[in-house]
């Protein structure tokens, strides 16, 4: 069992947390979440603090803080040869003489209400030295089935990817309620289309699942919707989406 | 029992016609499909047939045909007094002194390689009386338990809505599978993603779900993210879809 020392308090720490307290390879052995007064879900068995100075030696140190936070608080862990792994997307692993950097990259969006299944989570991981590397990737299937080595531009280009797949399609959705709710239809009438949209993606590729008036180029269906959508920025991004789907065949 | 007959092949015919015949309401009588060729499956106990002349009088005609081809469908239906409903979301209701129109528009868009639940589909009817209203509706009812009556405007907003819950969540998602391919990852990486994100609409409002860079106005990363798309028409729509996320809050 390796020692570990998470910080951290949003979402994706306490959802990694509870993870790591189930894990029969580490022992999850401190929290520090900086502000005193939040309101985090610890586990038990696992020391909440909040002080530096507090942080016991350990193997390794996840940092799940916001991307701007982690080399302030990199640079506070007082344990100059311990393994400190980020949990960002997008931020460089940031090589330096004073740690062993490394990356534990879950490719998820966690939310504080929703239980998450960490085994169908994939984890990418990255380190300085192979041992590093090996010691992240028992940690990551310890608690996952799919355990990816990726570089740090193919973890970017995945944190960008999953920008398509969750936040534009999230905003999608709110374009819709919106339609709903300005002619007083409920959002839960689409709510077996999106579930089925989304449950298609584990059978179809999305070229062979793409319909619609773009697709089909149905230009009368296209200025139908076009004469509905009131709202300018609605019209623009109606526009934009026809001609990308007609662009890609 | 009322008497039934389907025209059309396509997807939305084979679905329906799969859920008609297991209805207590109606009996699935005949399947009036105009290419002989096609390979179509066509429920035990209803006969395929493809001449208008073949069609037998039946309490309710569904004409579940292309959009551009309806009016011509409902105009070769020789029984004059019969009720005529089409499952078109964007067609007017036609109403006309040679039969008794009506809507049937299921909620849903469906795949040939994919069965559905016909009991969780929202089904939208509209009809030019009370008395052909209610037979639709009870109709609806024995096969979704999800039936809602909506006015011509309504069913169009529906539509629209489900262009933007669908076909653009769909080309999101082929956005993302294509930043995959051009970084050799697996599309199959981003899938509990997809999941998870639409999963959340069944708790959450969008507006509740929404995150990522955009939202918090992290400038940083979407900087970042814009250099990593190589691809005009992908920088343009991430720079579109950021400033809608935006003007949302």
């Amino acid at each position: 069992m390796i020692e570990v020392a998470l910080i951290g308090g949003g979402n994706m720490a306490v959802h990694l947390a509870a993870a790591l307290a189930s894990s029969k390879f580490c022992h999850l052995r401190q929290m520090l979440v900086r502000n005193t007064s939040a309101d985090v879900v610890v586990p038990s068995g696992t020391q909440r603090i909040s002080d530096y100075r507090e942080l016991l030696p350990s193997d390794l140190y996840i940092v799940a803080v916001s991307d701007k936070a982690i080399a302030e608080v990199i640079a506070a862990i007082p344990y100059q040869d311990a393994v400190v792994a980020h949990t960002s997307g997008m931020t460089e692993m940031m090589p330096s003489s004073r740690h062993r950097h490394a990356v534990f990259y879950p490719l998820m969006s966690f939310s504080a209400k929703r239980a998450v299944d960490f085994r169908h989570i994939p984890i990418c991981i990255e380190a300085g030295s192979e041992k590093d590397e090996q010691m992240l990737s028992q940690l990551a299937s310890s608690l996952s089935d799919s355990v990816f080595r990726v570089s740090t531009q193919q973890r970017k280009s995945l944190h960008l990817a999953a920008v398509f797949a969750n936040n534009f399609v999230n905003q999608m959705y709110l374009q819709a309620k919106i339609v709903c709710d300005d002619h007083q239809l409920s959002f839960d009438m689409l709510k077996p289309l999106i579930a089925e949209t989304a449950n298609k993606m584990m059978d179809l590729d999305p070229e062979e699942a793409q319909t619609g008036p773009a697709r089909r180029r149905d230009e009368r269906t296209i200025d139908g919707h076009l004469q509905l959508l009131e709202r300018e920025e609605q019209a623009d991004i109606y526009k934009r989406m026809t001609k990308l789907i007609q662009q890609n065949g």
